[in-house]
């Protein structure tokens, strides 16, 4: 079939997205980096950065070593999957990790450029940082596109013309997002319990035991802790969301190519329409950082204006723009379609500002929650924990909303269960999340710019810049905890709807795998015992084939073992971070008490033995929780069927959204609580209420870095894995 | 239709049960009561109880006669329930309440009798405490199953011979654990804030602030956390097992009437199956409550032993009588469903190990946490939250295991999905649930058990016994602890099984309403267009009709909402415990500063303040988390229908269930560390690791007594509300 022009759209827009992530590293990379201490310490930070990476893609090299050959086997040998999968598997996982490297030696280069830039103002140090960041979200969308360009063009040529053409090559598609997802996994569980464990540890033996500011040279684990915001926040953010990007795109197509399967060019429009919604949302994602800047003297509220001037104008015109896309498209129902990406990119918005409801000081749950730490910490974490499970309802109502407007929109509100209607609806569901995600570009670009904002605040402390550096540092950095907390909520709201689609392909992955099946000589036979026929069944004919109704015992017990899981998984990384920060813990007093002079500021501490038990905890402790990750769907699969695997992505992903949301929440709650104390509020800092806060936000550290967006990851791979095994649980019915 | 001579079992248990109530109650209250002092304070926190009690039952009566006029109107005017319903209602909420008043009212009488029979020994201050605990135990089944055979025989005077007469009979009599479920959600919410508020409030001031020791008459928020233990542990713990107790029987009564149908001698069989398997759970509850007695001297696993020998040989004789009454009753498959009985038994006793594994300082994780406070109250919170999560695997596991077996045991391994093997199926997860709580007699004897042994040493402390005595009663006490944890283990699994009975139920409520409706009048068409007749349509035809498949965005959409009350129920519960708690800091803090010498001993604290404080809290804070809990379903199924209510109930019950074993277990395991710390270990009472230990154990506090509690109410009250709803949710299709 031949492709629409306006395909092209799609390639030129990553390649113009690299091109100015391109720029954008030159330009920053021009600036001065300031004195020689401060590019030494730079420099310190940046190889502890890259020594992780190096490690951790060891660790996942072997992973995906060892998944490449399970899937060849599956592919080749016992011919369950289709060939390309394991090809597109390394080049998923490749391209995400290619994606975390340029963004985190992005971030290290600008750290001290823009500590170094502040100086000269407080536009000029915004610019930088914020740029900088601009590269990680240019360079994932940019070669995420790449990616699947590349692909579709490829598999278009192999596989013109022949039967279920586009089913074949989306379906296929939708499998090199295994790749993505099994290297955003270790990024984000081991990059959250590297820089958790520099931070608590850091903390608990600086901060708490021997009275030293944050960021002070004097404690060893300082360094770990600047490294620990770069693998944490930068690689491992643009992992989860690279993951969130191509799964959302990759799953709308596959599920575009059922919806108007009768009907092939219209099929062809349906495949390649979120792709070019994505693309289109890149340029308009460069608009919007173009026009984020401030003027000197600027206060908080204006530059979180800024910010937000990018972003919402970037959103504002995607959302016009799809009406434009898809009617010039000549898509069917485009303007309900279009419609659906409204609702995605509006849910998107609103999860955000919920998130900055509960977790800013300006409003009032925050506000209690500083206001309890006068009754010591055990309330503070009460209320920090209550209010954080009460923040789970607004998130939770935006995306059911979102999902019944989207399905609704994209079938004409037809609520009727046929066929037709429901993979019009479910394609609607992708699309929105698309929506969400298509101006990922600038929205991880004020994600990344946090770390940067911290780790020049880090810069400029320990080479004791002054006073009125410092003091714009920390304006640049509350900015950063800000964006932080919207850009999780948006992380979460992404996965959600993006696990919501995958879970829909589930289905017809299990179809594919059954065509194949057939093709081979198997036969399925339904409960009536008539032959069933793959190839002609329908949704609801699946559904009934693999009866997966509530009241099949195999559907509630994987709805119980998916919450479970969601709960286990929290668990095991809570763990980790506690055990990786005891070692940090006793590594900080042990150099206290051996190495004299220390805390005169006379003698160095050993930065690099730091960055080392950082580096060797998150690489141990990431191993169990990320392979149990990906076994549990697999055995459910075999044990359950997919019935089973139906009711533990449902169970997984109820659970595991609202879990989610209550940690990163309340995570950020503690944190602005203590700022909010730290400010003055009810005793200000020293004081008992600002230990008790101190101990809430500990508490939060994990919750809001680690567990919390580990929870992502988590319940869009449960998919992904059920995917991508779908022709093993197949072979097993 | 006949009732066979064997039913007459379950009238006579149930008296027999009340009577040995009695007896217990008339034996205890011949035993001294002790000092003039002694009997001042127990007085005062009877009167505190009895005040709550009144207080409560005065809002409670409101909400009941709110809704009875509800029913009356859906029943009498819109005609869309069964007209015996809100009879029924009221009868369930009677007999609840009484059975609360009762037990509480031993249990205020039982405390200072055992601690001044402790001084002649531990037997005797065992047998006291533990047979007065096991009034609560006796009069909760004896009650609940009174009501239920009351209903039985006039139900069945009354339908005697009409057409589908036991459906009927069933899913009426289903609808009075309404009443239960009303009562015991205001019970266990409220009595949970009013424990807790007290609790915490006495120690925050108390212990931490005034450096005074637990249950120090000097404390004025003394009486109220004693008062508190009575109606939350209590009051609040047996109208929660009340409600699953008959639950389980109506339930499975409700879905034996289904599966049987076809039969009706083998009907009637399968609908006093559970009948009859509660009765004879009632005599083997007796025979174990006489073999708990100990030696003096006795160790904590002495004491453990003598209570685990008793509910463990009651829990053997039930499963091997199981057998017997079933083959003898002659109901088909009976082996088979024998093995379902078994399998709830089982899975109970497993979830009570696991309980303790996690929550006893005898074991590594409490041994873990307790060795995290060398490094501060953040990493105890971590640590505990941590291991509560991981914590959650077993007990799911176990639930998951125990569905599919007492499925596929009740239906011949039949895995197809036909409407006879699901119903028999669904019959064997109801049996189940049936099995677990059959020996409820006994076990929430060793619950109630614990509040009083604690009030006894509270009693023991403030009238100043001596050493000896105090040491005795701290033994009884600890054992207290450890059987309050297992037995919440028990309370969530056996409120988990009977809520998925509930939710299978519920097809069959609207099944009945939707024929109610039909002879109103009222025509259903299905998708296709055609005539649906609910009177001949099976259970799969329902799930059809109602479009109940995992990719209907109703159903999602519902399991979402699901997920996310629980996590809202929780932290407006939590929420509500912090208001309630600052509340009573600050007027101990009030009294301290202005009664003079209260501090000293000098003057009397004004306990009646504080009592009259965590009353009104209590009262105050409940009201809008209940309604929540009634109103949600009901908006659900009104907005979504039948497939959104599914995915309510399967979304709440998955997340609800793993949300409450992880904050129950949390929660005793951080009480537990305390007390390994408070034995000496990690630097002992006083200590920097005392006070981080206490730190955890107040967050716990609400964990454990009042938020992880309450989600065993709000996922069995959904699927009541649900069932009673059901009439109202069918009148808006």
């Amino acid at each position: 079939m031949n492709i629409p022009e306006v395909f092209w759209l799609v390639p030129i827009a990553s390649v113009i997205a690299l091109g100015m992530a391109w720029h954008f590293f030159s330009a920053m990379m021009k600036e001065e980096e300031g004195t020689s201490k401060m590019i030494e310490i730079a420099e310190h930070v940046r190889k502890g950065a890259m020594a992780y990476l190096k490690q951790q893609y060891k660790v996942v090299g072997i992973v995906f070593a060892v998944l490449a050959v399970v899937f060849a086997l599956m592919a080749y040998v016992l011919k369950v999957q289709n060939p390309w999968v394991p090809v597109a598997f390394l080049t998923g996982g490749l391209f995400s990790g290619l994606a975390g490297f340029f963004g985190m030696k992005t971030a290290t280069y600008a750290s001290a450029r823009t500590a170094n830039a502040v100086q000269h103002g407080l536009d000029k140090g915004l610019k930088i940082a914020f740029r900088s960041g601009a590269v990680m979200g240019l360079v994932v969308v940019g070669l995420g596109l790449l990616d699947i360009a590349f692909w579709f063009l490829l598999l278009n040529y192999i596989y013109n013309g022949s039967e279920m053409a586009l089913i074949t090559i989306t379906t296929t598609m939708l499998t090199f997002g295994m790749g993505a997802s099994t290297q955003a996994l270790f990024a984000r569980v081991g990059g959250g319990i590297y820089t958790k464990a520099a931070d608590v540890g850091a903390d608990l033996v600086g901060k708490v035991e021997a009275n030293i500011p944050e960021d002070d040279p004097r404690n060893p684990a300082t360094i770990a802790d600047n490294v620990g915001d770069n693998v944490g926040d930068v690689a491992g953010m643009g992992a989860d969301l690279y993951e969130s990007y191509c799964g959302s795109i990759l799953s709308t197509a596959a599920l575009g190519a059922t919806a108007f399967a009768m009907n092939g060019e219209m099929q062809l429009k349906a495949v390649i329409a979120p792709m070019i919604i994505a693309a289109v949302g890149i340029f308009l994602s460069l608009l919007g950082i173009f026009l984020v800047r401030t003027k000197d003297g600027a206060t908080m509220k204006d530059l979180l204006h800024s910010l937000g001037l990018g972003t919402n104008i970037a959103a504002l015109l995607v959302g016009a723009a799809s009406f434009a896309i898809l009617y010039l498209l000549g898509l069917e129902n485009w303007l309900g379609i279009s419609f659906s990406v409204v609702t995605g990119l509006v849910a998107g918005v609103i999860i955000g500002q919920a998130t900055e409801y509960y977790t800013s000081h300006s409003y009032k749950p925050t506000q209690l929650i500083a206001k309890a730490s006068e009754t010591g910490a055990a309330t503070v974490i009460i209320k920090g924990l209550g209010t954080g499970m009460i923040s789970t309802c607004i998130p939770v109502l935006t995306i059911s909303l979102a999902i019944m407007l989207s399905y609704l929109c994209a079938n004409g509100f037809d609520m009727s269960m046929n066929a037709s209607s429901i993979s019009h609806g479910l394609y609607g569901i992708g699309i929105a999340a698309v929506g969400m995600l298509s101006t990922l570009g600038i929205t991880l670009a004020t994600d990344a710019y946090g770390p940067i904002a911290d780790n020049a605040g880090g810069n400029a402390e320990m080479c004791e810049l002054g006073e009125d550096v410092r003091h714009r540092t920390d304006a640049l950095d509350a900015l950063g905890n800000t964006t932080a907390a919207t850009g999780k909520g948006f992380a979460i709201g992404s996965a959600a709807l993006t696990a919501l689609a995958l879970l829909a392909s589930y289905v017809e992955e299990v179809k594919i795998a059954m065509v194949r099946a057939v093709n081979e000589g198997q036969h399925f036979i339904d409960a009536a015992g008539n032959a069933f026929n793959p190839s002609t069944a329908s949704m609801p004919d699946f559904m009934q084939f693999f009866e997966v109704t509530l009241m099949n015992p195999k559907v509630l017990v994987g709805a119980f073992i998916g919450a479970m899981a969601a709960f286990l998984f929290c668990g095991l990384t809570m763990g980790a971070v506690g055990r990786a920060a005891q070692s940090m813990v006793e590594e900080v007093r042990r150099q206290f008490r051996e190495i004299t002079g220390i805390l005169e500021g006379k003698a160095t501490p050993d930065y690099g033995r730091c960055v080392e038990i950082s580096t060797r905890s998150a690489q141990r402790e990431m191993v169990f929780p990320s392979l149990l990750a990906i076994a549990i769907p697999i055995i459910v699969g075999i044990l359950l069927g997919v019935a089973g695997v139906l009711g533990l992505l449902v169970g997984g992903l109820a659970a595991g959204f609202t879990l989610a949301v209550f940690m990163a929440n309340a995570g950020g709650a503690w944190d602005n609580a203590k700022k909010m104390v730290e400010e003055g509020n009810f005793g200000g800092k020293g004081s008992d209420s600002h230990k008790a806060t101190i101990v809430g936000d500990t508490v939060g550290d994990p919750f809001k870095d680690t567990s919390g967006p580990s929870l992502n990851i988590l319940i869009k791979l449960m998919s992904m894995v059920s995917i991508v095994m779908a022709g093993l649980t197949v072979a097993f019915l």
